[in-house]
């Protein structure tokens, strides 16, 4: 019997194709399953969602540990009350799924399926908010959302359906209450993502750009490989828009009724794409240990098996006759050797795995009849940060290798040591991974000097043109507020206004553009 | 002044009152707010959505710890699909929800929302089974599926959104191994609800009543404080009669193709309903502790504040005079007293619900300016197993009190021992909780005699009749597997039929509608 041919996928695209290698590795590495017959959804394969799990597992946590309770709310509104916030259902009318049918009866009013909950949740707070006392609400929930998209969709970057927005919503007494909250959701969307190591940017977007029914809008963008900006993450002051849509008002401590001051932020499962876009690379995914859902595979090295069985199965034939008796008994013995060296390296396998597990590591053994190249890859594909071999000759040293999945580097270790030195050395490669990550965001940020004429504007706007088109980036550029500037900027330079950065000192020159005094706006080919 | 005058609703309709007593203690616990704009969809609470996520929590660990693996299918279903499985779009054509508008076009194929997914993931089931060595797959999702149900709706019960269904799906290479999945998913199951208290039997449904697209259907129902079944778990043998419909199959070792053997099983939000109706009592919820939101709830008995303060007032009034400076000393005195007192009580409370934190316990210090008593109300109506006391006298014992929320039995405990008392009282809450509901449950269990003539038929459908209108409950009596015989037990006794009980030694006896041999069943008023 020989060793089972291994046949898996070799041909992953490079990763400077990204988009290919985009809609490949998401599969292969079981990630999501684009083939389900609705366009614009996907299925989650096992893998993928606990991926997907430990996520949002982190994001749950910051949540909870800051005053958020989560909820659900139902995913049908009626139209009556999507209607209601007339800039809101603007933005989302040309989008929404329609229910009109329920059995064989057509339904008296349709139902939308959630774009966004605002106005599902709200008319519950209309319910529930009474006084000041009942003050801050802070909910989130964690749900499915749905957007008849008419563009070109791509599996967990713009889908039909987003199985998994986090939207938090919450309601407070004053003005300056709501604007710290604000700057909360800032805050926990920046420990979120680096957590996951992934850069970004924070923006308040420009007021023509902003969510609909917001005061205005303040969103995380990160960089795609391919040079693309990615929205990430939204948080919007929604002011009194909906409150006094949804009549929410409160019994301020002196007696006199006001409306709530609100303010709702999202993520949604793009969260997971940015991980797998950044720091995947050639051999598939490079996830952080924090959300891997196997941090490390332990794959024993042995004697392949047909060798040995080759050598009893000569053994036995030859054995009828009886010639080379001292040369045949050799060879029995090189093959019980094998056998029980290959046993001490699966109880030595063994043994690591229970210490790691027990220490609180996910950690799978591969003791599958595949060859090691073939577990090497799998595992790889999947972005599991640490492999550990243990092979004949490392028993001897009573020591084991793990290789890091990162930069493939190797690490002898001794047994012994083993649950230390992995601990410290997943903690070291979520730092290597952030600093790469942020590293090459770095490279990518352009600082566009500030144009003091007219052609002067003209050839900063060739210049980004060209640079969009050699691999992209984020450019720092004056660019007034007006959405005809923007307009513009987006026809001549192929770039869109993401808005002004949050948090840093402004300097004021001409709009490029239109050369009116303006801020510096970060602007980019956007996803 | 004065301590905060509190508010509270007195009024939660007697258990007896069944039917009004659910309604109203779902949202006075705050579980469910049923006010949201459309019929038969609910809001959950955040309390309530806790206490859900504890209860899935067992149901996740369960299965996880059985070799079933999470995954996420969508949520839309292209008509084509469901209709794919003729007995079974039969049995669902009538409730499903259509969506047939995008935006402002129709769509080409109207999708369904999920009323199960089979005709979403058998789709995908074809793609990745290819060989036996794929198989056995058993994977499970939780979700929103829809029901456009027309009869009378009832929160968590019988609702158009399903917010919670667990929902596992299998495919094994024989028929022997789906037959051994049935048995662990029924052993899965009890489990389950062994872990909620919630008593259980255990039927395989008429075949004419089984779900539909399987072979058979085996059911777990309780019996609610009414006296009617609910049924609160379905586990489905389907044989190849999916496979062949979504020709899902695999190359066998022998290098055959075969056709797969699948089951399915499923647990809505009933289970939360179930936990509810079975343990609660006037005073309103009463929780298993392993699934309470709040195990334990520390109210610190403390000196009015009120009198503090008028002891005080009174003071500074008359200290302007100088009469009796004896006596407003002593009452200073008394106030200043009280006044350490309670900074006391309240320290050793904080440091009562440190350790009990410590120690992995839900525990909350009510520490708010209402009374014991609006507390106490409060906190018995939301189910929290253990309350602790504290007050002054207290502190010179260096005890507290805990009273058990199930049978409001008052301990005396020092403080030292505060956690292993907690611990202990409260697995003994769970099995007293378990004993008593299965009590209840057995006593509610009527075995009737087997009948000999057909006038003795008619004589038991007579005391059914009677016993059902009396108190209700679960009907051990012969009747035979007809479609027929079921319908005339319906409409003269308005009992159902359940099916046979799984796992019991069967007699023969006669159909006490047609006279022909028959096993028992278990028939009852069901929900």
């Amino acid at each position: 019997m020989s060793a089972k041919e291994v046949s898996f996928p070799r041909d992953l695209p490079r990763k400077s194709e990204f988009s290919e290698w985009y809609s490949e590795v998401l599969w292969r590495a079981e990630i999501v399953d684009t083939r389900y017959p609705v366009k614009g959804v996907c299925v989650w394969y096992p893998f993928g969602f606990k991926l997907r799990n430990l996520i949002y597992g982190i994001l749950r946590s910051l949540l909870d540990e800051s005053g958020h309770q989560e909820a659900l709310f139902p995913l049908l509104i009626p139209r009556s009350e999507l209607l209601k916030e007339e800039k809101h259902i603007k933005g989302f009318e040309g989008e929404v799924f329609w229910v009109t049918r329920g059995g064989f009866e057509e339904l008296e009013m349709p139902l939308a399926l959630r774009p966004t909950s605002e106005t599902a949740i709200y008319p519950m707070f209309n319910l529930w908010i009474r006084s000041h006392r009942d003050l801050p609400i802070r909910i989130y929930q964690i749900v499915n959302v749905f957007r008849y998209e008419t563009k070109h969709t791509r599996p967990l970057i713009r889908v039909r359906e987003i199985t998994s927005f986090k939207e938090a919503h919450t309601a407070h007494a004053t003005r300056e209450d709501a604007e710290r909250q604000v700057r909360t959701a800032v805050e926990i969307y920046k420990q979120f993502f680096e957590r996951l190591a992934v850069p970004f940017v924070v923006t308040k977007r420009p007021d023509w750009d902003k969510f609909p029914g917001a005061e205005y809008t303040i969103a995380f963008d990160t960089l795609m490989p391919d040079g693309r900006t990615m929205q990430i993450a939204t948080i919007h002051m929604l002011g009194e828009n909906f409150s006094r849509t949804f009549d929410i008002t409160f019994e301020d401590a002196d007696g006199t009724r006001k409306f709530v001051q609100q303010t709702c932020y999202g993520i949604s499962e793009r969260c997971v794409a940015a991980v797998i876009a950044i720091h995947g690379d050639d051999h598939g995914l490079v996830l952080p240990p924090e959300v891997a859902p196997v941090q490390v595979v332990v794959v024993p090295i042995l004697f392949s098996k047909a060798s040995t069985a080759q050598t009893t199965q000569t053994h036995s034939q030859s054995s009828q006759g009886s010639s080379s008796e001292q040369s045949i008994s050799a060879k029995e013995q090189e093959a019980s050797d094998a056998e029980s060296t290959n046993k001490r390296v699966l109880e030595v396998s063994r043994s690591v795995c229970e210490a790691l597990k027990s220490a609180g590591i996910r950690v799978v053994l591969d003791d599958s009849e595949e060859r090691p190249g073939a577990k090497f890859y799998k595992w790889e594909m999947r972005g599991v940060p640490l492999r550990i071999e243990i092979g004949p000759r490392d028993l001897q040293a009573e020591r084991c290798v793990l290789v890091k999945r990162n930069d493939f580097q190797r690490i002898a270790v001794n047994i012994e040591r083993v649950v230390p030195v992995v601990r410290e050395t997943l903690s070291q490669i979520h730092a290597e991974m952030r600093e790469k990550a942020w590293r090459k965001f770095a490279e990518r940020m352009h600082i566009v000097r500030a144009s003091g004429a007219e052609e002067d504007g003209e050839t900063v706007l060739q210049e980004m043109s060209a640079r969009v088109s050699e691999g992209g980036g984020i450019f720092s550029v004056f660019i007034c507020d007006s959405e005809d500037c923007g307009r513009r900027v987006k026809e001549t330079a192929g770039v869109s206004v993401l808005g002004e950065p949050c948090e840093e000192q402004n300097e004021i020159a001409k709009c490029i553009i239109c050369s009116k005094d303006c801020s510096r706006k970060y602007v980019a080919k956007a996803y």
